[in-house]
């Protein structure tokens, strides 16, 4: 296996780059899970890193097995903590270019626009869970925080392998693909309750900022507005909070009883 | 005003103690929002901690029109940043003592038990849902992450003071203390649909842990474990989100049509 002692070799430079988000085309994924969700999903990464004083760690071997031993490199433990994004790496990483979604034509099937939302950490529970609802698309807006950082990636758990993710998009162009409804989340008066009426079978959910919501442009573009009925008690739900009770609304009402 | 200066000062040592966790009876608040949260529940704080070059920004100006003036301290900026624990605090902070919740004799209204949850930002969400469905008391097993830090307290956006939180609870303990059955959330064989049947008006949810859900010896003595209907695509749902719809479908159930 190659080994890499300098922190001037080429590829250590360049994790460092997708590390700190710096480069737009790759990322990096960090932990068993996340390279195994890879490999089942997109195939061989561009590099394995392993971290010297884990390489004989059962769950890091199986893994190895699963890759092309060309694509392995040996990292000190210095070198390999100093890429590592969180406190207690687990011994091995993939760097892999960012998958790029095909272009989509027509929307007919449920979809998630996410308008200008900041915590890495809320993006991430959201597509983890648009994916745990069969949600295939999901549109982030200009102003979204970056979809590939590892923080995101972390706290989305592998979901982003099973999702197309459209960075950088404009709502309006949107709005013209769709062979379906747009739903927006709001508190804003004039919304409906979410358990009042039908909802239906496919839309394009719309979720907001956390602070702000949802940006007035886009919910005067929405042909419903609905609110989640909660307590007075606190001022709102956590926006990813937000978003599972509404997609996991929908898939109640249309799931075939099993 | 009392002017602090000096990082020996008494104030200070034990403010940063609170930040750190390392004060069992006492929280520390950040910024004006949950200060204002506190207020509006429990009343006078111990003590209210200006940044100097805060003083003069209208909304702390406004808050510390609702605290009494002898418990005033303006602290140079430098000392204040040090106790903070956000990377850019808003330049107030309460420091108050923990409620104390008061003893339950007997349960009979939804409540929420979470075992041995680690992430502050998870059990955060999970207690600004909570308060947001209407529950009271949330109970915390042994092993919980403690639920006063500044992150939970951040998290939860002031949920904590619309709620009762037990921490340290035994289960058996709570399980005789209860008029009302136990559902428990669980991927376990066994389980049902959460869309299957009705839900009880009141019952004893149960959560657990991020990686390994709620320990067996709870599942035994529960009433009914549930799961979610979720895509395969993902493994699982974050528990924040799980208990979120779980609580909002059962009061999706039980609301009056409004």
């Amino acid at each position: 296996m190659k080994q890499i002692q300098s922190k001037e070799n080429a590829l250590v430079r360049q994790s460092m780059k997708v590390a700190a988000g710096r480069d737009k085309a790759r990322l990096l994924l960090e932990g068993v899970h996340l390279c195994q969700e890879w490999l089942a999903r997109y195939g061989q990464p561009e590099s394995v890193l392993l971290r010297s004083s884990s390489s004989a760690q059962p769950d890091i071997r199986a893994l190895l097995n699963h890759t092309d031993a060309s694509l392995h490199y040996e990292l000190t433990d210095a070198l390999f903590n100093a890429i590592a994004t969180v406190q207690a790496p687990q011994g091995v990483m993939f760097v892999a270019a960012r998958p790029i979604p095909a272009p989509v034509a027509r929307f007919d099937a449920t979809a998630l626009w996410v308008d200008r939302l900041q915590d890495p950490g809320n993006l991430g529970t959201i597509l983890r869970t648009a994916a745990a609802a069969d949600v295939r698309h999901v549109l982030l807006s200009t102003g979204c925080v970056g979809a590939w950082s590892p923080k995101v990636l972390r706290s989305a758990q592998g979901a982003h392998f099973a999702l197309d993710i459209h960075e950088h998009q404009d709502f309006s162009q949107i709005r013209q693909k769709l062979d379906m409804p747009v739903y927006a989340s709001s508190l804003a008066p004039g919304a409906r309750s979410l358990y009042e009426g039908v909802l239906p079978g496919a839309c394009l959910w719309v979720v907001g900022n956390e602070g702000q919501g949802v940006h007035p442009d886009i919910l005067a573009q929405a042909d419903q507005c609905l609110f989640i009925p909660q307590s007075a008690a606190v001022e709102s739900l956590n926006v990813a909070v937000a978003t599972a009770i509404l997609l996991f609304e929908q898939r109640r009402q249309h799931l075939t009883p099993c």
